[in-house]
């Protein structure tokens, strides 16, 4: 009798990680004599735990092929870490008994580091205890942190959508520069690594002689350096864009976001680095400014996705079950980079024990001397990953992304607290 | 002999006001036995007081085409305000010196309620003093706020941008609820009128049932009635979207954004209604949150442009030249909705004398009964407006926007000191 198998979104969502739960379901459905239904968990992980699972296979073909081009986690995703088999012993073992229940026995963990953590857990615990679980991780992460893949699908998206809007922003200010804004700041995720900073940097090229001046996390900000290159950047060419990573800190490491603003009742700051980077300026250069906050819009724009995201994304999914029905456990899909130019990629495989807990940073060759932009290797391994459209179908104006009926799974447990 | 062309952008620029410059440039080259160059103005009106004309003769034909696809204002825009004929005497004789000195017999003012304004007393001083100008406004403006027409060249773009972008960010805050953002709050342009607001609102429809509330400069913000709304929606839903005009106010007429936030040194306030909105929800209701500010970004969108709002600024851009071959003067061609569904426009035109500070603002009956909603009729009234994409063309991943030689015409006369 074929096993059911358990598939759960975890913490942030990106404008692709519906297109590796359809590459996951679709492939699933392709071996009805290997794999019975694919449950999926209400809001992540929270589901199993609380026994809120989703019944995929009330969802049409048509549906699931949708997912493919909806943003966001169509189950619901959430942030909710187990921390050791120890210390979260009660919940890992609430996860074997839900798994039990519903005879559930491939466990797909679609997330970043942690999930990997709790994927490789689940594959040990299940061992310890004699209960036949293949766990297996999708990546998915915008911020492009996890090890031995070459890239995570979320990260080509988000990478192409902050390109695109600092380049398209970037032509506005120059337009605006004679009589009014003469610098524009973009804030964009990425609390721990540069990695989408450095794809703002993406704005300029050969034919696109743009002035950009990018605040990455892993360079220590030097308020006196930044200003004389803003100032060089505006004098030259009469304005000048600012990418700040979210991460951006203040030498003491404090974040430049909390610069101890306060309101008018003595609430702390109301955040952003943009805006404080922005005031900086004017303070010191007195220049005319705007700045956006690109926030959920980058993670969630779907409708200017990178084709190669998407590709991947699903491709990730789909080979997570096929490796499952080899026979894999405690493993992760992974991109491998075969070549750069002509862009060339297959899907390979790391062990779970060498992914989980390993941040990827981005490496200091990829930042210029000066601290303040990409090199020509890190353009080199961008390029590729921001290649293609894949457009939604649109219907009045709107893209049509897919909103699924999410249908129970009849409970078959007691209640669980959280 | 032909006379030569004057053409300028005035004021914010937007994704589409170049698609009105291509129409201007490709329509007057189709005559050239009646139109010699087009001269345009470098950094709008400024290029024509210090006579600083770009020779738009020097770009190839593709290079032209390629304005259409192009956002920002390809020869520069400024803010620059022209009073009446006595008060900026010197600069409108300073204008018909330039325009004689290169044998202008047309001028073509590119923007908003102030460039009508100009253009009207352009036209009125041309016959003044008997050197012949035609003077055609040629409408943009992203806030929507021009009379007569039905619409403004610039705004569909926008709309469509923030509608898509609204119920991405909405799709991705329903995937976290649950453990996580429950409020995301979008800050969008329109300081006068709510019109880009309103386009927030369609992010929810008849298929996709996302609670939006919108904060509209129109409506009085009531700060309880808000609280309750966003309560009542997150009850509901788990989460809620807050779309917040840059122009909404408190009763005394300030705006949300200024609320005497003071950083560590006494500066002012940072700016951005929407960290603002975010505080206060948090501070009286306890959600989590996540904002974001489009601010240039939303105007730059070339690259999810409405295909109407395209179509329509290259024919306005278009009509200005065959209108003036007509013989039309002190007119700007207008939009004219035949019908809304199936929608129909075709091409008017208005005396400016009917058009310069007139604002339009949105009316009462297209925001619902509760303040914090669109009507039916304004869906009406937008939907058509955000019809179609007219997706640029993309060269490594990257969309291919056009910058112009923009070569100087040879100068004739003495300095002009602004």
């Amino acid at each position: 009798m074929a096993k059911n198998a358990f598939y759960a979104q975890s913490g942030g969502v990106t404008a692709v990680i519906n297109a590796s739960a359809c590459g996951v379901i679709e492939a699933a459905r392709a071996h009805p004599d290997k794999i019975g239904k694919v449950y999926a968990g209400r809001n992540g992980i929270i589901g199993a735990l609380t026994e809120d699972l989703i019944d995929t296979s009330q969802e049409s073909d048509a549906a699931i092929a949708a997912l493919r081009h909806t943003p966001s986690g169509a189950f619901g995703s959430c942030r909710y870490k187990l921390k050791s088999l120890e210390e979260s012993k009660r919940e890992y073992d609430r996860l074997m008994e839900v798994f039990k229940a519903h005879d559930i026995g491939y466990f797909f963990y679609n997330g970043g580091g942690d999930s990997a953590d709790t994927c490789h857990k689940v594959s040990q615990l299940s061992e310890r205890v004699g209960f036949p679980i293949q766990a297996i991780h999708i990546p998915k992460t915008v911020d492009n942190d996890l090890p031995i893949t070459d890239n995570c699908p979320g990260f080509g998206s988000v990478a192409k959508y902050i390109a695109i809007s600092t380049r398209e922003a970037s032509y506005d200010v120059r337009s605006m520069a004679k009589t009014s804004t003469k610098v524009f700041i973009i804030e964009v995720m990425g609390r721990h690594a540069g990695w989408i900073a450095a794809a703002g940097g993406l704005a300029a090229d050969d034919e696109n002689d743009i002035p950009i001046v990018i605040l990455f996390p892993e360079v220590e900000f030097d308020e006196e350096r930044f200003y004389a290159r803003v100032k060089e950047m505006v004098e030259k060419y009469d304005y000048c864009s600012v990418v700040v990573s979210e991460g951006a800190k203040w030498p003491d490491g404090r974040f430049l976001a909390e610069q101890g603003t306060r309101d008018a009742f003595g609430h702390a700051q109301l955040g952003g680095a943009a805006p404080v980077v922005a005031n900086m300026i004017k303070e010191a250069l007195g220049y005319k400014y705007h700045w956006a906050v690109a926030d959920y819009l980058q993670r969630a724009a779907r409708h200017i996705a990178s084709k190669t995201d998407v590709e991947q994304a699903y491709a990730v999914g789909r080979a997570a079950v096929e490796m499952a029905l080899e026979g894999a456990n405690a493993i992760m899909p992974t991109i491998v980079r075969k070549s750069s130019a002509p862009y060339a990629w297959e899907i390979g495989q790391a062990p779970l024990s060498e992914v989980a807990n390993v941040e990827k940073m981005m490496p200091r060759e990829f930042i210029s001397e000066n601290g303040f932009g990409i090199t020509q290797a890190c353009r080199d391994y961008l390029t590729p990953l921001i290649q293609g459209e894949d457009y939604p179908p649109y219907e009045n104006g709107m893209p049509k992304y897919v909103t699924l009926k999410n249908a129970p799974v009849p409970r078959k447990l007691d209640d669980f607290a959280l």
